[in-house]
């Protein structure tokens, strides 16, 4: 039975803009396994309701049901053990949780405020009261508001890229000479504004664009399909 | 021959604050490591000479100098293969590095405007110039100055201790169920802290301050009797 990933999308079905989906896309890659993806918007719960909860991404592999970004990678790294290993062993699995906290937290809480209006504006219909709304609430104050100083969160960005920066600057990825999950972790916020927004996030000389490229090099062909810009 | 560890020291020989310096106290503990110390002042570069650059820690092992807390790190890993491993292989080693950087920079960074005076005050009368004209040039202001506003440091620290956080929130150790060099690498900083500074960092339920003191519980007898606050 394939392996089907339930993924946020926009407006567009090819549009698969979250970070957390990406980290799963390149996940499966990783381990070479074979997958076919299933669209959902934000206020498609139903589509989900069968993994007990409603946020993707959900992954439905055989019998098992995962949901969670984090869980997923654990679940394929243990339900998969001959294949390509995401963490590089149980050190490699404990420290890699960091660059999750990282990510979600210091990146995705600067990109937020240079995405949320693009993210609206690639929304589904349907999808676009909920997120306004949520969002809204979220950071209190107007999503034109809250996104509306690109330069000052430019140069917020390459501030809170400064380690990153310098690790890439020492080595290819973060997880040494060949990606792990841990690159997988901090790329799929680089997909997820590569998916709704034209603006150059990087310089491109900086490290940290370097490291992008490869991991774009990455992709396979049906992802590289996908609607992006850059 | 014993080991040798140049640590950099205050007023006191027994004032060991280079957070660097306790990266390698606690990599060298790890290994299981026979090792005696030589305390160092900053201006005291002749005694480190041989080492071809002015910086502690500096690590005599046989016929082997090496300089550089990372360095040091990687040449324990490598001379020492069978006793514990800092990183707990080469993926372990490579997501260290991120660590490294994170900590060098954004805790560092913001550890520094909280200690710098404390620092000064701690500090041989040899040193204290030394250290007042160079640190002064690099921040642009006077000691007094840069270390003037604590509270709104303590909140930035808090701040930006927020994926750590989270990461101890799930597990005992950066390294999972036992330390790795990741763990000593932050902690270096809060030793740093501890050596100079009266302040408590961090509110008492907070799963930082846990995790800090498990790893002083791992301290030997020797660096417990070192001069330190809390």
């Amino acid at each position: 039975m394939t392996i089907k990933l339930y993924e946020l999308a926009g407006a567009d079905d090819d549009r698969r803009f979250s970070p957390y989906c990406w980290r799963i896309r390149y996940a499966l890659q990783h381990k070479g396994l074979d997958f076919e993806t299933i669209a959902c918007r934000f206020t498609d719960k139903h589509v989900i309701a069968f993994s007990g909860q409603d946020k993707v991404p959900v992954l439905a592999d055989g019998d098992e049901v995962v949901s969670d970004s984090w869980a997923i990678a654990c679940h394929l790294e243990r339900a998969y053990p001959d294949r390509p290993s995401l963490f590089g062993g149980p050190a490699g699995l404990a420290l890699s949780r960091f660059y999750v906290d990282w990510a979600d937290t210091v990146l995705h809480g600067t990109l937020i405020r240079l995405l949320a209006s693009d993210i609206h504006a690639h929304l589904h219909e349907k999808d676009k009261d909920y997120f306004r709304e949520t969002r809204e609430r979220r950071f209190g104050t107007t999503l034109e508001a809250f996104s509306s100083d690109q330069a000052r969160t430019l140069q917020e960005l390459k501030r809170i890229l400064t380690p990153l920066r310098r690790t890439l600057q020492g080595q290819p990825y973060l997880g040494g000479d060949a990606p792990l999950y841990a690159d997988y972790t901090v790329m799929g916020a680089f997909m997820w504004a590569r998916c709704v927004s034209q603006v150059p996030l990087l310089e491109s000389a900086d490290p940290v664009t370097l490291w992008r490229s490869r991991l774009l090099d990455l992709l396979d062909e049906e992802a590289l399909r996908l609607r992006a810009y850059g």
